[in-house]
């Protein structure tokens, strides 16, 4: 590992707010059968953490006219790295405002940016402390949240998009895909602060959307389980593919739509990554054990649908583009 | 096997009743931590089942001025068995009584007899079927209990016990533990109608006096989740024993003392026994693997309480007799 | 129940013989992959069993010049069942032959006939006795298959299945699925005569051919780490269902195809039926919630294909029928 | 979290080398039973990983006349880390020398030091990369044994132990324990660099000494599996504690002792540290939720036995001294 060069710390994912049109349809899907705890809500919004997380929230339901990813929030070490991050975003030309202490509920001062993929992303420090259940194990319900692990993005160009992860934010590949041209080109990859597999992925597609958040699940019993509650309650359409396990990240999965259409993965099984100097995995993006390593093919679905991205000023929807490579494998129909 | 040349066929250990002094307190341990179905209740009694099971109940919590044993319910086959079952009491001189339908609540006309050992035991075949909770999954809570397994109960003489159940009622050996003497005195045996390793284990001790009430779980994890459960709600003085894997009949297990103090067992990787000649399998008394396959000893308290039952009549408790036998493995303190 | 009036007790579902065209490649998959315990082999044939069982063996890999059945075996009683059974074949008309002791290995005589289904049936009580490895951990394997569980036979004619295993071989309903006609039409059962779900199922199909033989494995994650170990091993294309959790019956399930292309399924955590009396439970054919309670649909391969079936003379396979009544659900596509 | 200070960067905790009596039988508990990789053996040492690493080795088992510690090693980020840590410990005047490349088998240069609690430390950056086993799911075997987690090590004086590993080395803390003095006395601390509960714990006691060395299983089922596995193969009397779920770390746990009576600690469900400011865990030393959630006390052996440590020069073993503290909690006896 090179010595740290950059000027600021980015730790983790810290969390995601998703639009939703309905926020008690929303609420229960995730607080009642998913098992989120709910820290507090106000009239526009709901804040859910996981059984580990000791900070206010890691999801965020708000009310919106439509779906969509409202913003991607990223923690970093301390408040000074709030500063260098404006400073960069000044440099770059990108779109920035401060947030107040407050403004968004549970968190001090906030950055938010937004990045040249097109995606709405907040840096922060402070946030408010709230008990970690963790050891209340009578009150675990639904499929046992642990917390937020990752999100996952389409861009039409990830090229460019390890290039701000990677070079400008400091972020390390873990794994990527490669088509099979010669000479092969980046496909997807998965990018990681905190040390497992990924805080973020990027794959080709039309973009930018938010193709899904990751959630943490404490061990493969309770993929199978968080099915078969929503199966119990009515709800096996939301179970878009899974359970299944994933080559890549070598990940147990199920991905949800939730009742607004937006996508979550529940996730576990994938590995530590102490060293920095970890040698990235290669996958050919033809391969049939990359996405499912049982071999399934993922439902065309999951190649088509993302939820759209809030444009910067929050008034509305960001413009998509189409991405110049293929959007998904061969053995998969358009 | 032979021909079945029996009257009557027991079908399996379809109830037990507990007494508690706590109804209020009883129920909460039951149902809000351990996650039995509440059927009903009336003035004195909780009426419980397991997610998998379709009678009313499998346990009953009766307010009561001690703790102890209500009575052991067998089902059998038809009402036609009840008849055959009343004669035999007759012949033996057997106290023996009718419960007209509905004098316990959910269930039809049932013969209740004290048995040869000391203990209140009823037999039924009507009973009300309730929903089965088994795909409800989205209801279930704490350690999942799916049914009634077996009961366990301490007797001074064993072997006169076997004769009884084996004998006369038609039960089948799985397994059995002899003294190391020279011959061998049998010291325990584990008893099945149904077709799993047991409906009633009777062992050497103090007696009549319940040992336990033995409930069924999906999977090993199920016992690990139902003590953190206990534990986080600040009931871990209730864990006497275990978790831990039994060498006899090779389930996972986990012991728990109800407020009353009255022991259950959470219990589960048995095997099926579709044969009835299958070879009962031998264990040596001393054999420290007998009790826990890793090893661990039981603790006295194990061997010292068990729960006083009722008189036939109802009004008092039964008098004990000292076993013959040493009650215990010799690496087990007195 | 009606008192037992039949003059034979069928125990269970005991062994099935399946026809292989490559035996060593076979044993590698169910003894090296799979987990089966290898009782013994000769030039012909290899003799497996599970962890719990004590029988000589429950999967017997033939030698043949084509994939098929070879014989399904039913576990009676006693000697004397044999002689009822083969009286009754004798009134029905039913080819029969007796097998005089070790004629197969490990088993005293028995008794095969073509059952009115068109498939080769074998009864037999006497077995050879070896050691049961449920508690030889350390030796466990792959997916640590327990036991047999059950075949399921695909048929033209179900209602005329179910009157010879229910009204003459004494089989008891679980559970069973009906088309939406009016009246509805049985269109799937689920039969036992152990304690569980199924010793025999019979589907709706072209027939008479073996669609599965069902294997047991003792927890969910036994199914998961199947499709690992297969995957791993690069037989990831003998995966051609699940894992996932069966609407019928409550099981967990992973769908193989061996090298051969004969259906194996392992399968977990249905439940126990000790009561004669169970009501069984009724499953309309298009629910989607039947096959997989998740909702995925079942794939086209798993509803066209199936192993066919050695004739009673040995000498050839037998000829199938179409069934009058649609061999699939609406929603999968012909 | 301040800015990182110091000049070199310690990512974890990378491997230990224990001393055994009897290479090939030490070889066999680890590999055979526990299901350890063997990377390679020489004449005097066997060198073994976890299925989740790509490092040469985590485990070195070395023949020497009597068991204990040869030596601990935690991976720094480079080359130049070494150089400083030199300087540090020249400037400490800590016994320090330098092993070439390949001195110790697959690994680049190291500095060995004498810390100041006494136990012989390397440092090392460079080492070989073998090929990771994770997604080789048909070769697990035993206890499916991820990857080296922790070091927990006996020191007379936790309070100065702390002071170098977080003052001077930049470990950070997770979860500590006090005396119910007043004021309260640090008697244990659990420390990382990784992101999880600890690279290192401390925990008062007659030292220098290792009291176990931790290493990380995927889930609670390899926890049980191991017991069973070891019982199985006549290995009950290695268990010394456990499975059992830690209140501390929340993990969990077996305690093993290998034929050496060298104590490993299986250990899995601890949890992820992303955050360099966490906020440390305090427990008191009496709570009985503490070490076993669920109130379970451990042995005394727990408490009274540890690893004596190999002298800096090799030729011996460390001298002991006494703590001032007591050793265990009031409920543990002496």
């Amino acid at each position: 590992m090179p010595r740290q060069q950059l000027p600021f710390n980015v730790l983790k994912t810290g969390h995601v707010e998703l639009r939703v049109t309905d926020l008690e349809r929303a609420r229960a899907f995730y607080v009642d059968l998913l098992g989120f705890v709910e820290t507090e809500r106000d009239g526009s919004c709901v804040y859910l953490r996981g059984l580990e997380e000791w900070e206010h929230h890691s999801l965020v339901l708000r009310q919106a006219p439509s779906p969509g990813l409202g913003h991607i929030a990223y923690r970093v070490a301390g408040e000074e790295d709030l500063e260098e991050l404006a400073r960069l975003a000044r440099d770059r030309g990108l779109p920035a405002r401060w947030l107040g202490p407050g403004e968004e509920r549970g968190q001090g001062r906030a950055l938010r940016i937004q990045d040249p993929l097109g995606f709405p992303v907040e840096f922060y420090h402070q946030v408010e402390r709230v008990e970690r259940w963790l050891q209340r194990f009578h009150l675990y319900r639904g499929a046992q949240v642990m917390r937020i692990d990752h999100v996952n993005l389409h861009t039409p160009d990830v090229k460019a998009g390890q290039d701000w992860y990677v070079g400008t934010l400091g972020f390390m590949v873990s794994e990527y895909t490669e088509t099979e041209d010669e000479p092969p080109r980046l496909w997807a990859t998965w990018l990681h602060r905190k040390q497992n597999v990924h805080d973020v992925a990027l794959m080709t597609g039309v973009g930018p959307r938010l193709h899904h958040v990751g959630f943490w699940l404490p061990e493969p019993g309770c993929v199978l389980r968080a099915a078969d509650i929503l199966s119990a309650a009515g709800f096996e359409g939301t179970i878009e593919r899974g359970p299944g396990r994933h080559g890549i990240s070598n990940a147990m999965f199920l991905y949800l739509r939730d009742p607004d259409g937006n996508r979550i993965e529940l996730y576990t099984c994938d590995y530590l990554i102490p060293d920095p100097d970890f040698e990235p995995i290669r996958w050919a993006l033809n391969d049939p054990k990359r996405q499912t390593y049982w071999g399934h093919a993922a439902p065309k679905s999951w190649f088509d649908e993302a939820s759209l991205v809030e444009t910067f000023d929050g008034v509305g929807l960001m413009e998509v583009r189409q991405p110049e490579l293929a959007d998904r494998p061969a053995h998969v129909g358009h």
